[in-house]
């Protein structure tokens, strides 16, 4: 139980280090690289677009989900951290919507056409995916009408559409990068360094795509180890039964 | 139990409905809208990669690792249908490097460099990754010399490494649809098609995209219900005790 424990912890704190890094390396590329941000309908709008989508779709989503599974948790009151969870996901979408109005606006200011591409079809049904599973959760976790029943009902469900939401929103960020440095290196024609050239610009964002990745991989490995999730009143037995393996 | 089993199969319908789509869906975008197919190092040539790729690394990528999750496999020698999930398995690495082999071909024709993009990259690690989770599987499941604690370390190790090597291979498509409409659609200053301006191969591609992340939820949702995992000797009184809300 102990090794599962700092196993655990083990996996914690990567998660927290590779979630970091993802923030600074999307910040750092469009500051670097591309202009650095404003909020006036420019290109320079669009760059927070990526910032936005990495951390609140991404990284606090990432965090939010995973919240339950901390050993530390388990022995205080599950309403408190429900809380939390809501909050961090309320904060998320928050950011997630933000990064759509940047991305929006700056399509009108250039007369682009809105979703055209895969990336943004995948992207826009992530948010909307996203936005009726807090709205959902809202009503059947946190409102003391919503009925026991219900709230069985909902749980699965919630805990696989929450799996699903990471990762369309992992294949969203990764798509998006991908889009961007095409667009960006090889659709300027006055660039001297397409995307196919190894600019250093292109390394440094794929490095984003790579522990984007690694993130993505540790929270889904968090998730679906069953030994840590918390436990509810009655399952202590079946957790010393779940099989070795899985 | 009746009524687990009943959605068991409901969902393996879909998901073989589905799979069936994206292999007809990405067909007809090749041959409909990219000119059909040939092995000549040409552009014809290329139009082979998407196709293997989601045909091999997508659709029976996820059929053979829902294989043991089929209850009526669940009464006969598990040995059976270990050999049948390797095959599956072999067939699917099989296509997938042949797959690798029409893009590099194609770039060695055209002078264009090999591995530079965001997909490439997540593409390449998902082929490397799956090689090696082939033959240590191999190794570690179907050799007679090896030793059942090494098979009961393994195991773990193999199904979480086999859901993140899919979850790999959906991104790896739906970036690699997107980028290959940017670069067709874009790209060719004679088309008068751009991607931007919803051209109906735009969207029949998006949609092929679309029916790829379908199949690949419906997949990872009969991955995760632990409820259809194969019964192993003793965990009879386990799947009883397993919480229902996972």
């Amino acid at each position: 139980m102990i090794s599962s424990t700092v196993l655990f912890y083990g996996n914690y704190v990567l998660c927290l280090c590779l979630g970091l890094l993802c923030v600074v390396f999307v910040s750092y590329w469009n500051i670097e690289w591309r202009g650095g941000f404003a909020w006036d309908a420019s290109f320079l709008q669009f760059n927070w677009h990526p910032v936005l989508m990495v951390t609140g779709l991404v990284v606090l989503y990432g965090n939010a989900a995973i919240l339950y599974r901390i050993p530390f948790t388990w022995s205080q009151r599950k309403q408190h951290w429900k809380l939390v969870h809501a909050a961090l996901l309320l904060s998320s979408l928050i950011l997630s919507i933000l990064g759509l109005c940047a991305v929006f606006d700056f399509h009108t200011g250039y007369h682009i056409p809105n979703l055209y591409s895969l990336h943004s079809w995948v992207g826009i049904c992530t948010v909307v995916l996203f936005t009726a599973q807090w709205l959902l959760g809202l009503v059947g976790f946190l409102s003391p009408c919503s009925p026991l029943g219900f709230r069985k009902l909902l749980k699965p469900v919630h805990a696989w559409m929450g799996m699903a939401i990471f990762i369309l929103s992992l294949a969203s960020c990764l798509s998006g990068i991908n889009e961007k440095l095409l667009l960006a290196l090889n659709g300027n024609s006055n660039s001297t360094a397409a995307y196919s050239s190894h600019p250093a610009e292109a390394l440094f964002a794929n490095f984003l795509g790579v522990l984007i990745v690694a993130f993505g991989l540790v929270v889904l490995g968090i998730l679906s180890n069953q030994r840590w999730n918390r436990l509810e009143p009655g399952e202590e037995s079946s957790r010393s039964l779940l099989p070795e393996d899985n």
